[in-house]
């Protein structure tokens, strides 16, 4: 085993175990799951989020090796169109659709997909039996997100091809049990038999090691591109993420849909609301319609609703799409090359 | 650099490469700093956890080459200066002592660690500049708890050896930022010069080897101790936690002291009286005195406090000490081992 001359052999360099080591390293392949499902150079999704992720993010991800997502549920079915005619001029790379099963016209998104050749369609929020048939009947991969593991024997029972397993500290909607991406990676990993994405709380090459450590076959990635200069994001929202500090997101909403927001009026407004234990309908009025563009779009820090994960944090700087990835892949070979030299 | 062979160039095995390799093999040295600090074989400490970790988890842990530590916070300083007594008695091997600073009698417990010499002393909940230098004095090793970077540059200012950096998904107290361990380690790791010990969420080698990946130095492991047969936990509780579901744990009581509690008659009170808005002396009431020895110690499963992680959901059998150390050990071994050959 290779460990053993890693972990207590360490001065047993005999030409035989020379010998061994080479045969081990011949025997390495390209062999990652998510890669090879996609036909990508790195197991990196850019999650599909709303009003952040258009053609240009999306292009620009799968144009770094990654593979880009355009985030349909902020789209009409017609702006849905366009956006993917715009992506497929802007790459020859692979790219998909994040499509929120929930969405009012999802049957119209659907026949869009379908009929402008989408080969990668990535589910959320929502029953993955209802569409996932459709569209592999289609020659379309399916992948679902879920922030459980019950969802994620659904969706594999369902016949998705990859699972997003997304803990608590993601950005935007969120799961009700709160369970961290450290803990749901191993509760899926035992339960499913597909390839598994990590999402949430990842930002960097070093949380990429972290979950490959876990058992995962690749990361999906929000925040980190939503400070990208492709993002559709309104510049004021991005500069927010790159200044927000630890603490400065925290899961909301509770009794309607949980959602990580960034703290400012709106967020104080609903935290005040929340901790008055007002109604549902009251909370539902209190948050309106288009909160969300008008934060993340239109750029009101003040009164909209500011999307984004724990992991802001961590984010500094606004950077190209292919900045982002290549920083990540360049921090992810280093830390691996630490980890193989460390010797517990 | 090592990666090179494994990332790019994987038919490049030529004597040249060997011979470097060979020598990069031949620099691995052990030379962790938790383990290096503590003297200890791994880097993996048993956190002191109150009702649950007395003489007999501490001393097995140590024996078994982590390092136990007896959790003082549910102690007379007579029953802590026996326990401390009966773990000199039960290993040679370095243990230490989990320090509650708000304890009502701390000075008393200070008193009985150093006329005891212990040599490792973990404090947390509380100002890491009040004890601290009096504990350096005596040549005792300080670490503090943190669940956040400020407070983790304020303890390395005061002086501690090493931090723990705990994150949302631990049992028992808790930060308010909610803050997961994922996020946390690095941003930690961003403004400490001091050694990380990650804790939260970990139960597994998978998840020691994760932390490695992202930076910290050593783990803490709460959750899977309990169900230890060495543990003081009561049976029921032990068996509870085994049989525990994921989603089982929340984090509660977040108006007074947020703490991470498992599902039961006790959880549904105070859930309902949060939902319902209740005031702090109404929640002080009905948490009343005694509910964590009640629940952890005589086993009371419905009305008293569960504290328990996350990571309970992946806990199935209560085993001894040194067989959940040699499990870690082996599932990192073989973990690192699958890791170093993948080639992303």
């Amino acid at each position: 085993m290779v460990s053993d001359y890693f972990l207590d052999n360490n001065d047993a360099i005999t030409p035989n175990n020379i010998f061994n080591f080479v045969t081990i390293i011949k025997s390495y392949k390209m062999n990652n799951k998510i890669a090879h499902l996609f036909n990508i150079q790195y197991p990196i999704i850019q999650g599909g989020m709303i009003w952040c992720s258009g053609w240009e993010l999306a292009s620009a991800v799968s144009n770094a090796g990654g593979l880009g997502l355009i985030g349909s549920g902020s789209m009409y079915p017609d702006t849905l169109r366009d956006q993917i005619k715009k992506c497929k001029m802007a790459t020859n790379k692979p790219f998909g659709v994040n499509v929120p099963l929930l969405y009012p016209d999802i049957h119209k998104h659907i026949e869009v997909i379908i009929s402008e050749g989408v080969k990668i369609v990535f589910t959320s929020a929502g029953n993955p039996n209802t569409w996932t048939k459709t569209l592999k009947d289609n020659d379309i991969k399916v992948v679902h997100v879920v922030s459980n593991s019950k969802f994620a024997k659904k969706a594999e029972d369902a016949g998705v091809d990859a699972i997003v397993a997304e803990g608590f500290e993601a950005g935007g909607h969120n799961g009700r049990e709160e369970t961290t991406t450290l803990c749901l990676i191993p509760l899926i990993k035992k339960i499913a038999s597909i390839p598994i994405i990590a999402a949430g709380g990842i930002g960097t090459g070093r949380a990429m090691l972290a979950m490959e450590a876990l058992g995962a076959d690749g990361v999906q990635i929000g925040s980190r591109f939503v400070a990208s200069e492709e993002a559709s994001a309104n510049i004021n929202f991005k500069n927010c993420v790159i200044n927000s500090k630890e603490g400065d997101t925290k899961l909301m909403l509770k009794q309607l849909t949980p959602v990580r927001l960034l703290k400012n009026n709106f967020f104080d407004a609903v935290q005040d609301a929340e901790n008055k234990g007002v109604s549902i309908p009251e909370l539902t009025l209190l948050l309106g319609k288009g909160r969300a563009k008008k934060g993340m779009f239109l750029g009101d820090l003040d009164e909209g609703e500011l999307e984004i994960g724990q992991v802001a944090a961590l984010i500094k700087e606004i950077k190209s799409a292919k900045e982002i990835v290549d920083e990540i892949i360049l921090e992810y070979k280093q830390a691996k090359e630490e980890l193989l030299s460390s010797n517990r």
